[in-house]
């Protein structure tokens, strides 16, 4: 009951008026930007190493596939990450949005507009290589047949989101202010780009290991246009990283002394600092 | 004799009453979380790129599994390290907190409520690994028939957790404390991942490579539950990682005006600082 | 037409007379050393893994070649923006400097310089390899018959050196100065490296991923002397990375506090800093 | 002429009382270890992969092995380097040694014991994976057979060992001091690690892309104790290194200001910092 409160507390609406506010709608540019480049390269790997119709035929082939693709992922979400982390909070994910809504580091507004950023550049970074592939079919997520079922795989996507979530908040949240801007430069990309790298090293043969609404949603909505286990991917990564957002709190510290500080600097542009 | 009085005096038991603050439990917390992670991530790459009930017999194939298995060490242990860094320390090792005990960086309470976490996480993450997967049986960590004896094996991972345990010195102790928090977000999850991942690809072959008990507990407990070759990897990390720790004064500062300065500050939080 | 008039305004020719001071020439030869050393190990790797006249070839046979491939691009190419980041601005790319330029960062003589010591240094990298292998056929880079057409391939190298420019305009020109020698001297060379690994992954199958004209140029002046495709690596990254710079300043903040503060120090050694 | 005496100037032999004292003793032992460390990672990589004589055979069979033994090096010299940065600086290499020895950045004496510390740690690291085993053949550095001759491989070495001395000069001499403790912790193991693992990508198949004496050395003498090619391993790497040296001055600015600040600091105790 008094965790239902304190979540309450902390859930922060946030103004409607700021939406239009430049300096948030250049956040949302960069998590656009961020996301197109991310589902480009992850995506293009996937194509590049064979025309299947699908991940699963792929990995299950032997170690050299699934090793390009997971470097694939882990370099372009370090990379995305470490583009976006200074101006917009490096994301790149809806889930990871999700997580930060619900443990109070950003506001509902802010994550309405990055949510239609990173589902727009996702569509826009599986466009343009679909397009630049002369309309190469984008593999389709989906799960390995007879290994796993759509609640198991759903399982593992929220374990997998619920371990992101942890990296973020304890390399970007955690971080008192002042280190913030300078060692948390290199220690979020890398802890998030190498999670995600080790995770589709672990579960890339099973379900694809996605931890990221967006990075099914762009290829899908380009490419084949199934939805067959399309909830799969959103379902387990919101649960898994909203999860972690709102146990945050008794995680790690976020607590008192940093966020009291953030609390008056947030007020006004709904829940990011701005930059000196 | 002057070591055993300095290893003595060093030796810090701390206070039982301590077990119960919230703050320890919190970074006991972290390091459950984290095991959780690196075990789930590493084993569940092994388990994807061969379904054999043995490690080994997937790396001496070839080169690509090998790969797989090192980078997916790797990237995880990188990730977990980075996570837990500035909240408990970055063990995710119960070898780790041994040396760290043995040299006199946290007291006898706070390690184990760590190895009662570490080992805890481990079987944690191998479970669910267990159950998404619909149970399949986790490979066993044995020792590559004919090429090494469990004796040479035990030299080879004490070799190892030593090496590991210097890398820890080197990149989170040694650093002067206004460093600590800034560059070293970087550098210790970098040098302990890098080093996990080189070792693998040098050992692998051989006996596994594991550096770390809790590595090799989580899936025994929840897979195959054989024990044969299991005390390997307690003793070789344990006796590698308790033999640096042990002299780590000797071929690292960790002197006098470092650990001065900590003492002050470590004795009420048992060792280890609180955030600002 | 303000965007125009911003343009000019914000465009640098700088004085000539500057060309020849000591500094900047240190800057160019620093560029020069290391795009030999980008091209030398990215090239070697791609002539190691085999003797084949294009490119294409040989990726498309599998994964493990593109792999060694991409890890060669990114692992060198994160070496030498490390090597420079503090030198030179880190360019190591004639696409980069042209953004930068078109961005207001550097000045035109500086562009000049660069490009030539960049282009010497592609062809000297180049040149060493091909002495040291006994005149070994440097492969050709070309276009996946069948696949892309050529304006599709400037297309795609287009879209992948905006990315790169993104993300040396987030990690180098955004950072506030007092961050940009510290935390940007890991983050600025990872997201580069990654990200140009990463998209070797993505389209190195499809077009060759060069982002980079230097890169294309040196093994062919040295090598193969075949121009056919040529142009698709001049025209792509230049027009991306240029187009990147132009609209930068809606895109990331470089605006008035930083960039007023630059301005300053800027006028006399056109457009870098100076080290303290 | 003037170069000459100017090299004569910067050349310091040190006091040979200082070959005695507990702080240099120490960081020779970090260099000891350090060397240990990477070779055992390194060669280990090299023999799990395959119990061939030479390494030549190994890496020309595909892509999949080269990579494994590409990414131990680059993992083993990025974590060896993040270990010994700040205790003896990271030279891990007699070849970077000479190098500041001639740049003037440490004196004759410190180089000495070094150069023993390195030599000793190189074959205590092939010592220990000979032993752990069952004596177990390392694998000989050679030549590519009818691909270079021995002055070709020569020259390949040097450049890449040139190379090398650039990329520590770049992240670790340049840096202004404040600045050394902190980034650099990240940039400079980073910068000499992946840029090893592209230059063993590039020319591993070759001439073995040693880069390193100490590298070679220490499997030669536990080993195959054949030393046909061996001088190439040493002429190479010293020659590009210690070129790189006498010319640092005039390729990066390692100038009056840095230099001056150090040398008051850096008499008494033989050109190396204390740690604060």
């Amino acid at each position: 009951m008094a965790r239902v409160v304190g979540l309450r507390r902390r859930f922060n609406v946030g103004s409607l008026a700021t939406a239009t506010d430049p300096g948030m709608l250049r956040d949302a540019a960069a998590e656009l930007l961020a996301t197109a480049i991310f589902v480009f390269a992850a995506e293009g790997a996937t194509v590049s190493l064979g025309r299947n119709d699908e991940h699963m035929m792929m990995y299950q082939g032997g170690g050299g596939r699934l090793v390009a693709v997971a470097l694939a992922h882990a370099l372009a979400l370090a990379a995305a990450v470490a583009c976006t982390l200074n101006i917009s909070g490096g994301h790149v994910n809806p889930a990871i949005t999700l997580g930060a809504l619900l443990g109070g580091q950003v506001c509902l507004v802010r994550s309405l507009l990055y949510w239609a950023a990173q589902l727009l550049g996702a569509v826009a970074g599986a466009l343009l290589l679909s397009i630049a592939t002369g309309g190469a079919l984008l593999p389709e997520y989906a799960l390995a047949g007879g290994v796993v079922s759509g609640w198991q795989a759903a399982v593992l996507e929220a374990a997998m989101a619920f371990g992101l979530m942890y990296a973020y908040y304890a390399t970007v949240v955690v971080s008192p202010r002042r280190v913030q801007g300078q060692g948390a430069v290199a220690a979020a990309p890398l802890a998030l780009g190498l999670l995600a790298g080790a995770n589709v090293l672990a579960c890339g043969a099973l379900d694809g290991a996605v931890m990221n609404p967006a990075r099914a949603f762009g290829p899908a909505v380009v490419g084949s246009r199934r939805w067959r286990s399309h909830w799969v991917y959103w379902v387990g990564p919101m649960v898994g990283a909203g999860l972690f957002g709102i146990v945050a709190d008794h995680l790690v510290v976020v607590g008192r002394t940093v966020a009291g500080e953030e609390e008056a600097a947030a007020a006004p542009n709904c829940g990011r600092r701005r930059r000196a």
